[in-house]
């Protein structure tokens, strides 16, 4: 392996390592589990699963892969706080629209090659990208891995 | 920028960016906000500073940068469980070991050049790292920056 393919391993494989454990943890959680806060006061377990599923296929867009799957999530989940939605999707509802998120982005995640990652993302120029080399897709793998294991350890408060 | 710098500097500006977010938290606590549990029946916030000082005192033997500076949280923080302590060190003597090693832990890690972070870390052997490269110090950032996003996103719900 070259440092290229090297760095992209890293940073993928930690990725998936990070997803792994949050889908262990959502299937650890009853439907019900999921409908209570995370700690008093704070985004139920529910909402956050909506954030997750609302942020990766968010990443459609910003790695140029493509069309979010369920782009009306993100207005419930991203732009409004967990106390003011007014209709929460059930449970069964956001596992499936997750499991269909993260199917396709890890199938487009695998279909790019390690010169791909090194590539500018969709949301710099290509003037601020020739000064910013480091703002990449791998770059965005890694603030995406941090956000993700962030709400992993919130979740995971909700098991027993 | 070549791609082992830009490699490099995306998981340090990470790695930082992360610390920063923690070091924001913390400060933003009282020390009596640390005293309670991040979630009803889980870890105080006390135990997790003393967890993530441990963890990363640990990163100097792993990085192959030194020595501990505060041997001593292992045994409490890492191999013991918050409800299991007997003896909890106040937060004032916990904060000051968390800069202490975060002070000299940044001041190691940029003293390596690019190159450095793709030599082998401390826990693998020469023969298993010439079959998988990976297993190297940019690696270690990353399964370390996981953590503490992972912890630091518990440690937030303490804000008010």
């Amino acid at each position: 392996m070259d440092t290229q393919q090297i760095a992209v391993k890293i940073v993928l494989d930690r990725w998936f390592g990070l997803i792994n454990n949050f889908e262990k943890t959502i299937n650890s959680l009853t439907d019900d589990q999921l409908q209570k806060e995370v700690a008093p006061g704070k985004n139920r377990g529910i909402y956050l699963l909506g954030h997750m599923t609302a942020a990766h296929d968010d990443m459609f867009r910003v790695l140029a892969l493509g069309d979010k799957l369920h782009p009306e999530l993100l207005e419930t989940f991203i732009m409004t706080a967990d106390k003011a939605i007014t209709e929460m999707p059930d449970a069964q509802e956001l596992r499936t629209k997750w499991n269909n998120v993260n199917i396709a982005l890890t199938e487009k995640i695998n279909s790019l090659q390690p010169a791909d990652w090194f590539a500018k993302h969709a949301t710099i120029s290509e003037e601020d990208f020739a000064n910013e080399p480091h703002r990449n897709k791998l770059n965005v793998m890694m603030t995406r891995a941090g956000h993700l294991a962030y709400h992993d350890g919130q979740m995971a408060l909700l098991k027993a």
